[in-house]
C-alpha cells in the first residue's frame, strides 16, 4: 500500500510527502489536528491538512522569526509568542539567557498535547520555567497588555481560516500598543508565489506599514510550505533590522544554528525585483 | 479528466502541476521531450520527466544565471551557452549590447525546435544575428577552444543521465582552458536540500574549487524545481563575483528585470549555515 499527504499550494499544484504511519488525528474545537511520519521529512504536523511544519526542516522558519529580531534588539527581556502551540520559537528563544519571560498564548490546547507527545524535540522548551502558556484567544489577551513586551512572535497559521484576526489592522495595532517604545514584531507573512497568497501578503503588509514606523519583509527557502519560499514581517517602532544589527554582539553568543547566519541575516532583506515592487505597490 | 503532471523529487516525495493539455512529445535521439500547458505555470518544458522551465518562473533561473556574471565581467564581448537549447539563457544575455559572439552548443536539436514552436517568447533571441547555434556534444566543441571566451554558461541537465559528463574535472578543465584570461564559468548546481541532490552538488563543487582560482556558490528560489532551492556556481579566474561587482556600470544599461536586483546580486551569496558548512567540507 503507497500512502500520500497531499497539499494543494494552489487548485492546480500540488505537493506529496509519502507516509509511513499517520500517528495522530484530532479534530479539536478550532481545526483538524494531524501528525504523519514520513520517510523524507520526519514527523509532520498538518492543521485543517497545510502543512505547519516538518522535523526535517523547522530550523529554517524557527531560526529565521527568532534570530533576526533577536540580533537586532539590543536587550530583549519580555517576549509574547502567537499560536506556536509546537514550540518550535520557544525552542529558539530559551537559548537566550537574556530573555527573563515568555508568554505564549495558543488557542489550541490539542496542539500544544499533541506536540508534546509526538514532537518532543520541537516541544522540549515549552517546560522552561520562563515560558507561561496561556490557552486563549490572542486579541483578547493581547488588548488587555499596554507595553509590556520587547518582542513579539506572530506564529499563526495562513490568514484564511481560525487565523484571519491575527492579519488585521486592528490586530496590529493592539500588537504595537503592547510593545515597549523600542519594541519589534515579526510575523509569517506567507508566501509571495501563487497569486492568492501574494494577494494575501500585500493585504497584511499594507496594515503593518501603516502601524509602524519600520516594516521591512525578509525570505527564506522553506521547502514544505507554498513555493518553497517563504516570508517574514519585521516591524519595529525604533529598531532597523540592518541598521541596528549587532552582528559581533550576536556572535559572541555562540549560538549554533543550521539556517541563520550573521551574512545571511542582510541578505534575507534583499528582495527579488517582483516582490520589492508587489510591497512598493502597497507602502 | 483531471489530468496531472508529476515530478519526483525524491522517492517520497512529488510535485505535481494540473495539466489542461499535453502540446508535444517525442522521444529524441537523447531524451523524452514533453511540453504541457498548465493553468499556474503556463507552458511547461520537461526532459526525461523532469521540469526544465515554465513560463511562469524561467525568468528566476534566466537572469539569475545570466546577470550576476555579467555584472562582474566588466566586458563580455564572446559568450559560450552549453544546453540551454530552450533559448532562455540567450534571450537575458542578447539584451547586453556589449556582447559580440553567442555560440550556443546543444546537443539535442529537437529541443531547439521544439522550443521554437512552442514556447517562443523563451526562444525568440535565437535568431539574433550574434548567436551561432552548434548541434554537437559540448566537451568535444569546447576541447577544441583555447583563451576564447570570456563567459561560459553551463545550462545543462542535472548529473544523472546524459548531461553528467558535464559535471566531471575534466569538462571544467577544459572550460577553464577556453576561457580567456579573466574569464568566468558559470553552472546550474543543483539545489542542496535533498541528499542526493546535496551529494551531487558537493562534488561538483569540490571539482571547481581543484579547477579554478575563484569558486562561490549562489542561490535562488525556483518553485518548480526540487525543494524551491536552486544554487549557481560562481567560478572565475580573476573577478571576485562581490568585490568586483560594478553596481552603478550595470544599474547604468537600465536592463528591466523580474527577480535579479542589485541588492540581491550580494544577498544571493549569502547562504545558510547548513550550505556553507557542506561547501567548506569540499574546499
Amino acid at each position: 500500500m503507497e500512502l500520500w499527504f497531499s497539499e494543494f499550494h494552489t487548485p492546480d499544484v500540488k505537493h506529496s510527502l509519502r507516509v509511513d504511519r499517520h500517528l495522530y488525528s484530532k479534530k479539536s474545537d478550532y481545526q483538524q489536528i494531524d501528525i504523519y511520519d514520513t520517510p523524507e521529512f520526519g514527523k509532520v504536523l498538518t492543521l485543517d491538512g497545510n502543512v505547519m511544519l516538518t522535523e526535517r526542516d523547522e530550523f529554517i522558519y524557527d531560526e529565521m522569526i527568532t534570530h533576526v529580531p533577536m540580533a537586532v534588539h539590543p536587550n530583549v527581556q519580555d517576549v509574547l509568542v502567537i499560536g506556536a502551540g509546537d514550540g518550535g520559537v520557544v525552542k529558539e528563544l530559551a537559548r537566550y539567557e537574556c530573555i527573563q519571560s515568555i508568554d505564549l498564548v495558543e488557542m489550541d490546547e490539542d496542539v500544544v498535547s499533541a506536540c508534546r507527545q509526538y514532537l518532543p524535540e520541537n516541544a522540549c522548551r515549552l517546560d522552561d520555567k520562563r515560558v507561561h502558556i496561556y490557552f486563549d484567544n490572542a486579541l483578547r489577551f493581547i488588548r488587555r497588555r499596554k507595553a509590556q513586551y520587547d518582542l513579539i512572535i506572530v506564529d499563526s497559521t495562513d490568514p484564511f481560516g481560525p487565523s484571519e484576526g491575527y492579519f488585521t489592522r486592528e490586530f496590529y495595532g493592539i500588537c504595537y500598543n503592547a510593545l515597549k517604545d523600542d519594541g519589534i514584531m515579526v510575523n509569517q507573512q506567507g508566501s509571495p508565489f501563487y497569486r492568492h497568497d501574494a494577494q494575501a501578503m500585500q493585504r497584511s503588509h499594507k496594515r503593518i506599514v501603516s502601524t509602524f514606523p519600520i516594516s521591512r519583509v525578509y525570505q527564506a527557502h522553506i521547502p514544505t510550505y507554498a513555493a518553497g519560499y517563504w516570508l517574514f514581517g519585521f516591524a519595529s517602532k525604533k529598531y532597523h533590522p540592518i541598521d541596528d544589527f549587532d552582528r559581533e554582539k550576536w556572535l559572541k553568543l555562540h549560538l549554533k544554528t543550521k539556517y541563520y547566519t550573521v551574512r545571511l541575516h542582510a541578505g534575507a532583506f534583499f528582495l527579488p525585483a517582483f516582490l520589492e515592487e508587489m510591497l512598493e505597490e502597497v507602502e
